[in-house]
């Protein structure tokens, strides 16, 4: 008998008929002799249209009430659930985060996880029942309020659960198979990953992949948790993430594990900056100073005859206009030309724990881009990770050069195995 | 300076723009120098249509899962209110019915409240900010579930709330401008009662005045909360629920309050009764078994040639299918010839303190019914009122012939203001 966490995200549980066919899969986990915790998101797009009534009223929502506003959403869905699961005979019980002790701090909006006491959770699985937890919310401990962990939180909460449990695993349900070696919709030829390390899945997942949340992954790595990543359509296999020493045939393991892409960055570019010592730090603490987290930066080699360069950073699409306006401010003072603001530009990722030990690794991806006749504009690299800017509109035709360039694609007699929207 | 509570319904809150103008009409009472807590019910048909989603899933959810799935409405009513209020400059916090401290039993769907601990809405207060609380909902204290307090579960969370604080009133905003002498989509003379005791406001909410719900009545009574009812659509003073020796001009008051009318109630009538001892007593034991709430009870005289009688009574057509099931059920055993279901019934309650020391109103009530040609099937009396069981399509005029009668119609120079649909 296992303890199994499962998470079922939004679009499994969209509407009535979606929460029952949940109820079934959840109920014959049950059946088939496991104790069953599950984390559950809000329905559908709940969450969109209750920030949309918060626009509503008022455009700065209290970050303090607007959790409160959303934490609504999986109290309507966890609940739906129970009664679902219950209807078919299985008996189970709904969970706020507060009820099931998810303890977090005080950061409305984006609260981190502090503790998890889930006391109520094992008397649950005690009485043999099934115990549904609502994703994304916690409370903080010293006042009682109600937080949310941001966006991707359900797979946070899950995750954290069971560490807290000391789960067999945790399975993450969505509405693709698994985590693929590129986006099915640009790739068609994508294959699906059997198993990923945790740094890999992090990389993957901090470069575009959104299968998974990143801040889940980083849980999971500390506490190593299991995670197994799958459909809640079909009964196939997903995708496991574990650790890399517990990788099966870590030996034979591909040198690549996928290729993600991003195009919710923008590019600023500040353009004839003074070349003296402390500028470069001075214009990243106005951009730290206007909230931004910045991603990649490039500085030029410096024009001996003006003595000016020229640096590029991206950012989140959603941080450029305060971003600009700090720099804007400031431009008297630093002696800068002019400023460039650029959202068409896409980002690709190669990610594979093997390119650590393969030399080649990127000569081979800026070859496929030069074939493929992709101009590259910025570079960035870690241990197990390439990535390159493009043009936005030249980005899929960079993913689908690579994906082949690096011997990706699905291969004769392999099924290439993918639902819903391939997201 | 006042503690005043102000409760607001789901039509006064029904979107986005009603909650703004709710909100305006709160921070106005809180610059005017009042503390200020709000009460408030989900929008508009938030409850309902949470309850058709539930049914959706199954019909018959767990009680404890179905008050989860309902507080989801509050809750976003609740925190939209609050950052409307905080948009407007007055600073807000919005609770829950646990954060507030409303403890009740463990009923699901119809908790009473046991205690009311409202340290966080105190708090709230002496920093001087608004506090908005969730209407009917609270928490049991043991297990820290979520638990309601059935319909017009608000009315009684702001009384209750209002007990607990020591609030100089407590102010029900709804969509009429008060207590009307009869619903005035009836009667369009009908007129705003200016003020009404406890005792004969919980007659009139007994008999189908839904202005106010009746264990918010009761409530008010016991801790002698007083309660002004008034529209959230105008500046009118509407209509204050107070002691009897409190009323203004007691001596001089009316004999009659207002005519209250319901529609909601079925006839039962178990004909071919053999009348012997402990009949009645058996056939209302049955009927308490199906769980039924039975209204008025008529047994005629028994025909001396057969040794039978028929029993006649009244309860929520709701009960109707149970209770016919059950008394089915035993027709073999009691030995009665048949059983009559009738849902084309409508009750007329004449509600008023005065006829405690009038005689004849009954007379009149009578001689009113006679004259507009309307047949009367049962009638049960209080002190304080009489209650008769016409046709359905008999009740409005027979509310019409009564309110003349009794000289209820407005008067030349006297205004008849109502708001909304009259309900």
């Amino acid at each position: 008998m296992a303890l199994v966490v499962q998470k079922y995200g939004g679009s499994s549980v969209g509407d009535a008929r979606s929460v029952k066919r949940v109820a079934k899969r959840i109920a014959e986990a049950k059946r088939a002799g496991n104790d069953v915790v599950v984390v559950v998101s809000a329905m559908g797009d709940t969450t969109d249209e209750l920030l949309d009534l918060a626009q509503q009223i008022t455009p700065l929502p209290p970050q303090r009430e607007l959790d409160i506003l959303l934490t609504a959403g999986e109290r309507i869905s966890m609940s739906l659930l129970a009664m679902a699961i219950t209807n078919l005979g299985v008996k189970a019980k709904s969970y706020t985060g507060q009820q099931a002790g998810l303890i977090t701090d005080a950061v409305h909006g984006r609260a981190r996880i502090v503790d998890v006491v889930p006391h109520r959770i094992r008397e649950t699985l005690n009485k043999g029942q099934v115990a549904i937890v609502a994703g994304f919310q916690g409370v903080t401990q010293a006042t009682n309020d109600v937080t949310t962990l941001g966006r991707g939180g359900s797979d946070t909460t899950a995750v954290a659960l069971a560490a807290g449990l000391g789960a067999d695993v945790c399975e993450i349900y969505t509405d693709v198979d698994g985590v693929f070696t590129a986006d099915p919709r640009i790739v068609p030829a994508a294959r699906k990953i059997e198993q990923v390390s945790y740094e890999e899945m992090l990389e993957l997942a901090a470069c575009g992949a959104k299968v998974l949340a990143l801040r889940s992954v980083e849980y999971a790595r500390r506490y190593g948790v299991p995670v197994h990543v799958r459909s809640s359509f079909s009964a196939h296999d997903g995708t496991r993430v574990v650790a890399a020493e517990k990788k099966e045939n870590a030996m034979e393991a591909p040198i690549i594990s996928g290729v993600a892409h991003d195009r919710s960055e923008s590019k600023i570019t500040v353009i004839g900056v003074p070349d003296v010592p402390g500028m470069a730090a001075r214009i990243f603490e106005v951009v730290a100073g206007a909230g931004a987290n910045i991603d990649m930066i490039v500085q030029n080699v410096s024009a001996a005859a003006t003595g000016l360069t020229d640096i590029s950073f991206t950012l989140p699409d959603g941080d450029g206009p305060a971003t600009m306006a700090a720099l804007t401010a400031v431009q008297g003072e630093l002696g800068f030309d002019s400023l460039q603001f650029d959202d068409q530009i896409g980002k690709l990722s190669l990610v594979g724990a093997g390119m650590k030990s393969h030399p080649g690794v990127s000569a081979r991806l800026f070859g496929a881009l030069r074939d493929a006749g992709i101009n590259i504009e910025m570079i960035s690299t870690s241990e197990i990770r390439i990535s390159v800017v493009t043009r936005a509109d030249s980005l899929d035709d960079a993913v689908r050069a690579v994906h082949t360039a690096f011997e990706l694609d699905g291969v004769d007699g392999e099924a290439v195995v993918y639902a819903g929207t391939g997201r």
